[in-house]
């Protein structure tokens, strides 16, 4: 296989690059050696060397713990539990959260075979039970497994004292209810809030 | 900066991907270091190093001349002109073309400025009037520029006995008529075939 074919075939392992894509890709990289390609390829190095998962949270990070556990302005006492890093990361954007993290790593699927072994529930547990947590936000998707994972957490933190919220379901700000689904107008109404 | 935004910002400079996706694929990068991360840096080490454009066609390969120029049993009297090497690509994967190519390295394009002196027309009509050559096919894009670059050519090689011809126009195959826009089906009616 020559360089080319193996530069390609590797592109088009990333998600959202199909095989069509990668090539492009590929001959991008390849008209811009010194602008792109050496400093992608060095990004990629130094991330490989560098990057690791947080030991508290699970968010990734060149330090461990990482930067959002170790930030003395974040408030300790509020969790929010996501399935990925990608959906902290969508959380950090919107600025209006300032508590801790907790990153799940998936979510329960009996389809997949992940069970509560595979993810990191047993962490989520023990911090949320050595005193400091008050609240648990559940961010996960809401999905089959996502709320089936939910259930779970909720279920294992029965009786504990913890208080386990979930977000909100509801029109999206800007969004139009003639195209909305018939589950997220019905939720929307559910959970109607007084003007 | 961190490493992981470095590897993010690099990553949206790829065609295809944009901030989101960009996102998505260093995610998918550094949870996977070993079996992706590292050889798709090595991969980009490899190739920025390696592969150089054809001084005859301007093909992309790590030899030059390039593998399709060396190969004896390609037809050297026909002569394929594309854009860009993604065009020879496609073309090399119809395996419909037995004979050499040039790569023009764009289209001419007076509102970008991009006259003959940034193409590689003079080594074009250099190979196409050396003698060997019998027939040119200009695969260019049927878009204005494709066109004007088409004409250019035609006019250059006016009077050198060379044949130059053009792809056809048509109904793409398996293309529905009533999908396909004005232009290309006045053009299939036009160039129209005896059955």
């Amino acid at each position: 296989m020559s360089d080319l074919d193996a530069l390609i075939q590797l592109l088009s392992k990333l998600p959202g690059l199909g095989p069509r894509s990668a090539r492009r890709a590929a001959l991008h990289l390849v008209k811009r050696k010194e602008s792109l390609m050496q400093p992608l390829a060095d990004a990629m190095r130094a991330a490989a060397e560098r990057i690791r998962a947080c030991g508290i949270c699970g968010n990734l990070d060149t330090e461990d713990p990482c930067g959002l556990c170790r930030d003395p302005r974040r408030d300790p006492h509020v969790l929010c539990v996501v399935e990925d890093v990608a959906d902290l990361w969508a959380i950090e954007r919107t600025a209006a959260f300032r508590g801790r993290y907790h990153v799940l790593g998936g979510t329960l699927s009996a389809l997949e075979g992940i069970g509560p072994e595979d993810l990191r529930i047993d962490a989520l547990i023990a911090r949320a039970t050595g005193g400091e947590v008050r609240e648990l936000i559940l961010a996960l998707n809401a999905t089959v497994e996502g709320q089936t994972t939910a259930h779970y957490v909720t279920d294992r933190l029965a009786g504990t004292g913890v208080t386990v919220s979930r977000l909100a379901h509801g029109v999206p700000v800007g969004g139009e209810l003639d195209y909305l689904d018939e589950g997220t107008l019905s939720a929307a109404l559910a959970e109607r809030r007084p003007l």
